[in-house]
Formats: structure tokens, C-alpha cells, sequence
């Protein structure tokens, strides 16, 4: 039980698209991702999907309609919603989703990551 | 399916130690709160609870020791253990926490929130 940083833990990596672990609680992950540019198109089947944005730009593409978040935003993708996310700047975000999601959903490419990093 | 400003949802309220709703995901709440000097020893039997300062600071006390959050750091109580927010000043936080979590846990008093209230 200890008090984290969220500053400090972006500080920790500079890999884009590659979120890392730094809480979990009630079957729930919190983790923190660097995204730049344009992510696929993908949905969670059983799992909803928190961002938060706290620097920089996020869009969200949906199949209908388009999500613009700003420093201070927060957006739920239900599950089963495809979902694409885009930064146009280097964004950092915190998620929160279920410990069993899969950062690619129903997608297998040399975008998934299969292990889950703690920081 | 919308985008969620906590800046806007912060300024829709005042009342202290009130935590309102302001996102659902996977059977978990976000809810924003103010808090500005001590609450109740309490514990959540099954729920753990996170807590992120987004502005002011706060201290959460534990039986055996104390955290000391200021903006930008969060913690999460486990399950089952005690603890007692205090914030000197006055202190925004986001909490996470299971829909079914009652605010003063294992207490019934004068500061319960049966009704959860969305803004």
C-alpha cells in the first residue's frame, strides 16, 4: 500500500503503446500508456475501457462518431465497442480496464502485448 | 458514450464529503468528491478503494502508519482495511471503487450516503 506518483511513473519508460501496471484493485488494472500516432481498430468483448488523459491530445475514432479528449478528459469505451485510438502529439494516459484485457481486444498482431509490465 | 471533463464536473458542486458519479465501468464507479477535514474511521469489508488527488492534498491514516498524497499521486486501500481520509485544506479526489461500496464502509452515521448521486 503506497502512494504512486503519477509523474514519476511516466517518467519510467518511453515506449509508446505499450501501457504499464501500476495499481490494481477489485480485478481491475490501472495503468499508464505514451501514445503518438494512430493505434488499430479493436474492441473489448466483455471488457469496458477507461482513458484519462493527462497530457496532450487523445481522439478516439468509433465506427460512428469521434471522441476528442483534452488534459482533464476521461472516456469509457463499453465492451464490444471497436474503438480506434489516434494522437496526433505525444499523449500520455491513464486506463483502468480488467486485469484479463487484452490491449489489442479481438485482434492478434505485432501490436499485442501478451505480458503485462509493473512499474 | 461521452467525453468527461473533470474540471466541469468539479465545478457542478461544493458540499463536502460528498462524492458524486460520474462514470460506471465493469461494476466499479468514478466518482469526484471534496473533502476538507477529517472524516470517520471506516472500512470497506470487501471493496477496495482507490484515490486520486487532483488538487490540494490529503492524508489517509492507517492504523499503523499514514499516507500523504498531494496532486498527482493516488493509493488504494485494500479491502478490509481501516483508514480515515483527512485533508488540511481543501482537497479534490477521483475515487474508484465497486458500485455497492458505501462511503463510511462498516459505519452508519450521521456522514452516510445511501443515495449515490450523478452529476
Amino acid at each position: 500500500m503506497d502512494v504512486i506518483n503519477l509523474s514519476a511513473k511516466f517518467a519510467r519508460f518511453d515506449k509508446l503503446w505499450s501501457p504499464k501496471v501500476i495499481a490494481a484493485l477489485n480485478g481491475q488494472l490501472v495503468k499508464v500508456a505514451k501514445l503518438k500516432g494512430g493505434f488499430i481498430w479493436h474492441r473489448h468483448e466483455q471488457q469496458d475501457e477507461l482513458f484519462l488523459v493527462v497530457r496532450g491530445r487523445l481522439r478516439i475514432d468509433l465506427r460512428d462518431r469521434v471522441l476528442e479528449l483534452g488534459e482533464g478528459d476521461l472516456a469509457v469505451i463499453p465492451a464490444g465497442v471497436e474503438h480506434r485510438p489516434v494522437a496526433a502529439e505525444e499523449t500520455w494516459v491513464v486506463l483502468l480496464e480488467p486485469a484479463d484485457t487484452l490491449n489489442t481486444g479481438d485482434v492478434r498482431d505485432e501490436h499485442t502485448l501478451d505480458q503485462l509490465e509493473w512499474i
